[in-house]
């Protein structure tokens, strides 16, 4: 599009750049305020040419959103190297990224609603919570299926990092760094408080918390709630 | 209905009697795997009949939920006497108790879909949402618009206890006052994170922490996190 030479497309070339510019128009806006003629529009296609790569506004959507997940699930993979504190921040760095780059159409898919809730568009939301799901477990050493209480902590820490995410792009009203340090110190609060009634998960937080270094978000949190807690 | 006495009723009284037997259906599946019929021969009238009541299932299902939507954010209100962790321990055994009550109908309609997404379930859903947060600041004693961090603090904690209530919905697998309890200490471990780079909040927190008694959560939660900080 870039180069002003003007040639034909293949099928998949022409699917892959109309799934590009929904994309585009999806994530700025939520889907009910993206029309087809506008996408036609953006790729220099007809309205009719768009129909006949896809049957219609959600078959387009839900391949713009297929993308995107890829996209946001790859940003949770991240070397198994250095202190688990250090990994989760700059996993949490590519995601507030990608929530500035398809903000608005993030918080429409993330609110649900008639224009973007679909058995499809659901599955997609899971399978980005699965791949989170599977790459916090595989950074914390964890093999096979895992313990109730450790499940639970990663789950609903993820979503938290979506809700806080969520809540940040109504107004922006916290700096996104400090956000992004403090959702790493929230998954360390939330597996302690776990781990206060589960030996299990105790020992496997002991062991990564050892590995953790001086300046770390770990260290810092675990300094920081101790002052709190003795009233300093 | 209990009494056997047949009788006419009239139109309001009518339509509660429909929105309590649409409730209890709804409650236990998703909308999808209701009909107008089961409705209809649950109340004892014609399927005609309730469509003169409600023009069509979705009515009915919002007024369902609009029902089951006041009675949860009724279940946030709590003398403001006594310690602040023991009346979000109230308050969290409440929630669980409308969990189980509501359930499959809770988890459908908070994970979304065309059978549940539309303005008005939205809508709903976030009054509860807002109605849980005036009173979550109401007990902190917050008077007024709440500063930035203290607001995604309590507004990302509710998120929080909503994905695990579904989580736990799922199998089980974490005995429910056990969440009761981690929930209230999820709070208090939240708080302290983002206090640590917030004096206001830090203060306020300090101020709170020191009506709690030395057996109530969020002590239990000090001395564990420093026990687990210390690695003993």
């Amino acid at each position: 599009m870039t180069t002003g030479v003007r040639r034909r497309m293949g099928v998949e070339e022409r699917r892959q750049q109309l799934i590009g510019v929904a994309l585009e128009l999806f994530s700025r806006r939520s889907p009910d305020e993206v029309s087809i003629d506008e996408i036609a529009s953006r790729a220099g296609i007809s309205r009719p040419l768009v129909y006949h790569y896809f049957p219609g506004k959600l078959s387009l959507y839900e391949a713009a959103l297929r993308r995107a997940s890829e996209d946001l699930a790859s940003r949770f993979v991240e070397p198994q190297e250095g202190p688990l504190g250090s990994r989760l921040r700059r996993v949490m760095v590519r995601f507030f990224d990608f929530v500035e780059e398809h903000g608005p159409g993030f918080a429409a898919l993330m609110r649900g609603g008639p224009a973007v809730g679909s058995s499809t568009t659901n599955a997609l939301v899971d399978s980005v919570r699965q791949a989170a799901y599977d790459q916090m477990l595989s950074h914390m050493g964890v093999v096979g299926p895992a313990p109730a209480r450790l499940e639970l902590v990663v789950r609903s820490w993820i979503s938290l990092v979506e809700s806080t995410a969520l809540i940040w792009l109504e107004g922006r009203r916290v700096p996104r760094d400090e956000l992004e340090t403090q959702l790493v110190q929230d998954f360390a609060a939330l597996a302690a408080v776990a781990a206060a009634r589960d030996e299990e998960l105790a020992t496997l937080l002991r062991g990564l918390l050892e590995k953790e270094p001086g300046d770390g978000p770990f260290t810092d949190l675990a300094t920081r709630l101790i002052s709190l807690a003795s009233g300093s």
